[in-house]
């Protein structure tokens, strides 16, 4: 089957990306289309079919030079029945969507949470190198992760493995979290976490540049917070000092009970590479067993956008059994 | 295959436990010996299988009534090589137990870390009720743990995967831990720990009923303290809130990476039942997702000692494939 390709389809709340991929993980083709959230997502489907159509139409591919289609969705799904019980950001409820792909599409196909596929996105073809137990970390927006045990994604009881983002981080006064709780790492380590921190530290009146980059810009971004602090602004440095001992303790605890080879870091505040990885090293080290340190080696994640189609085709490819 | 039978060993620093145990997992008869560390452990080998070999004779089993050898031991354990990293307790370094064991008996052996294998016959015959997602803590003289996930025993890299109890539980003013870190879990929520906060809120001069326990027997032990709150004792019940505090935290924040179905509390704590498991319960379910609350149940280990040479079976039953 090693000439057949896949399709890998990434949903997120504001696009949806795919892909074409062979069976050894070359991207031929990748673009994306709008997700139409009108209806509570009820053309989001016909969406995705027609436009894998038109493109396949577009290269000259005929329908059966692909296996089937691998789906990632944000939210709480249940791997074995292709269902999604919530997907808030996109209106889906209680929905079949790998049913409803296949009589679209008349292709087989799969679905996994969109964080645990681009952690097995990035370990196919990025940062993970195809560990049999890795941690991925995404610090975006919010924090997100996906684990790797015995050489497969962990999948869970219903829906909710891997979400990293909602461990309790700090255990006192931590900050409220969407989800209804407090402390949660993804109140702590987010890029919107840091921006918070930032303003935080303004409106506390500290001495700092990051009041001068507001002046100018009228807003501040994470990598603001990451360059002032590189350029010697006290009050930027403490705020991620913050955060990297808080994220820093939460790896190490999560490591200590899966005991990876890699962890890998992604998403947009991971662009910090070493002045992010550096110092989080060093708190992880005084928070893990020896051993566990000496077994996990810390990555960012290579692929960017590309983690998703590429995990969804992994999937596609390791489900279809061909 | 269903008319032979498995032999369990779970090897420990005191004794090693013994059991001949059916396909179906009875035990059908269960003895032990003690755990001999002269010469860096260099007799246990053969003791085990001269003891193996007596009960044989004693019960009228012949050799090939049994398939093979699951053996558990504490450490860090390759489980692919059944090879010992480092076994303190016992004196074993860099040694390859299965080999070893194959030599002595003519069996077969796999191995498996002890703390993982008393999860894997919890799952098997005891609480955990044949889970595919499950998280077992013991909280003994130290703090211990499993993990399974998709169905299966988590390995990690270097054997010290689902190590529990050195997640950092307590991130500022934690104790001092074996392991050279501050504020594991096992510095809070062991027998130990719990007897050390005992004696020290009598040294702090608190007014506690301990004083009295303490001058009667000489001793305290974690079930005084149960007991003792249970009675309306103001320090004890102080004590039991923080390690249900912090206990509760870590396990919250291990099933939100997990997600399991059940969670196995066992080890000699877990006697205090529904004293102990009510608040747990109470605090995870301000430190988990509401859905991740939800899929779990959290239940008292069931089988006692039997759970490790159970597990060892069950390994055996696994990889021997029959």
């Amino acid at each position: 089957m090693e000439n057949r390709n896949f399709i890998g389809v990434d949903i997120g709340g504001t696009t949806v990306k795919l892909a074409f991929i062979t069976y050894n993980g070359d991207i031929l083709s990748k673009w994306e289309i709008p997700t139409n959230k009108e209806g509570n997502g009820s053309s989001i489907v016909e969406d995705i079919a027609a436009s894998i159509k038109s493109k396949q139409e577009e290269l000259n591919f005929s329908h059966d030079q692909f296996i089937g289609i691998g789906v990632g969705a944000p939210g709480f799904v249940d791997v074995g029945e292709g269902f999604i019980y919530s997907a808030v950001n996109i209106g889906w409820e209680n929905y079949h969507l790998t049913t409803a792909l296949t009589e679209e599409t008349g292709y087989d196909a799969w679905l996994e949470n969109d964080a645990n596929l681009a952690a097995l996105g990035e370990n196919w073809k990025g940062a993970g190198g195809q560990a049999n137990h890795l941690i991925a970390v995404t610090l975006g927006t919010g924090v997100g992760g996906g684990i790797i045990g015995n050489g497969q994604l962990l999948h869970g009881a219903n829906g909710t493995v891997a979400e990293i983002g909602h461990m309790t981080a700090k255990t006192e006064n931590g900050r409220a979290c969407n989800c209804g709780k407090t402390g949660c790492l993804e109140t702590v380590a987010s890029a919107t976490a840091i921006v918070r921190s930032a303003y935080d530290a303004i409106e506390a009146g500290e001495k700092t540049t990051l009041q001068e980059i507001l002046r100018q810009n009228e807003t501040i971004s994470a990598r603001d917070v990451f360059q002032e602090a590189a350029k010697g602004d006290q009050a930027s440095q403490s705020i991620l000092d913050e955060v990297i001992h808080y994220l820093g303790i939460a790896i190490a605890n999560l490591a200590i009970a899966i005991n990876p080879t890699r962890i890998v870091i992604g998403g947009g505040v991971s662009q910090a590479g070493d002045q992010l990885l550096n110092p989080l090293r060093k708190v992880f080290d005084q928070n893990a067993l020896k051993r566990t340190s000496q077994a996990a080696e810390f990555v960012i994640a290579s692929l960017g956008n590309d983690a998703g189609v590429l995990g969804a085709a992994y999937l596609a490819k390791q489900k279809s059994g061909k």
